[in-house]
């Protein structure tokens, strides 16, 4: 048999959370069980629930899972090149009815959670340090002040996308993406961030 | 009997609505029931179905009254006064324990309710257009160019403190928010919202 990373212990995990993220998307946080994951990761219930507990030891291991996932980190050249690339990444997983469903469904999660929660900051404290990356290329290039927060730009530009998108219900597109990532640029080139 | 605005039917609608919001913080939309509701406002439950059927029609009742509640627009001469009383007002709602309750569970129904999504959306876009007087009045007093998006404003400076509060988890302060009402202020006056 041909070696695969991980082998079968690593297979197993990679089912249950694929089968948790489902389940999470069908039936809601509050409507999952240990046992429909297992059923629909092939994997017997018992294996689920030594190695995995409950269901919000589920969620919080397929969050850290995706969380410690590669994420290819746009690098376009200039800094609103990259910050669009991010903006519109967002914009377009909303937009897209399928993948949407898997952020939603781990907010929603997060608000009945704890554990779920610490799991999403975790993901999403991960991510934005990640993205920030770009900003703290545009500061090496000179194209931001040495004092900028480059988490902090990250964070201002994805802030009115997912407030869009879980609070007000506004639609969002390319062209909410360029206004935020102008305004955003305009103000860090002037050290306000 | 003093004469009382609205009378025995507006009576019942405000003990209803104060019940629906508090099931709502204590149980959650999954775990509320029309009788419940009933029970903690002390009306009886049939009167409670007729009038607003569902547990969904409750929660789009109690948002759509709290959306037509006036709020106190800040007036304090300045743009960058009024956004920071609009953004303090949003950190401060957040910090305090009880007050938070509400708007979580509002967000936590809205994600598994049409109709509190929409009552959600509506009342969030009705302080949002509230909220938009003060960039208005910044534009006739000539603080920003004539071709502003008013509700954008408010947007752009309320997104990234919910943001935080919904999805990353990073903490809100009124530092937080005074960033956030420089970094959009500066762009708006450069013509860029």
């Amino acid at each position: 048999m041909a070696a695969r990373p991980g082998g079968r212990s690593e297979r197993v995990r990679a089912s249950v959370i694929d089968a948790t993220f489902a389940e999470l998307v069908e039936r809601g946080y509050l409507g999952m069980s240990v046992e429909n994951v297992a059923n629909r990761a092939g994997v017997h219930k018992t294996t689920v629930y030594r190695r995995w507990g409950t269901v919000e030891g589920l969620v919080a291991d397929a969050l850290d899972h995706t969380r410690d996932t590669p994420w290819p980190v746009p690098d376009t050249g200039t800094l609103v090149g990259d910050l669009t690339a991010i903006a519109y990444e967002v914009v377009d997983s909303f937009a897209d009815p399928v993948r949407r469903t898997v952020p939603v469904a781990v907010v929603a999660a997060a608000l009945m959670s704890s554990a779920a929660t610490r799991a999403k900051n975790d993901f999403y404290g991960a991510r934005t340090a990640e993205a920030a990356q770009v900003v703290t290329r545009a500061v090496e290039r000179g194209e931001l002040p040495a004092t900028t927060d480059a988490a902090e730009v990250i964070r201002l530009v994805c802030g009115p996308l997912y407030h869009r998108v879980f609070i007000t219900g506004d639609p969002i597109d390319h062209g909410v993406a360029d206004r935020v990532v102008r305004v955003v640029v305009h103000a860090a080139k002037a050290g306000l961030v």
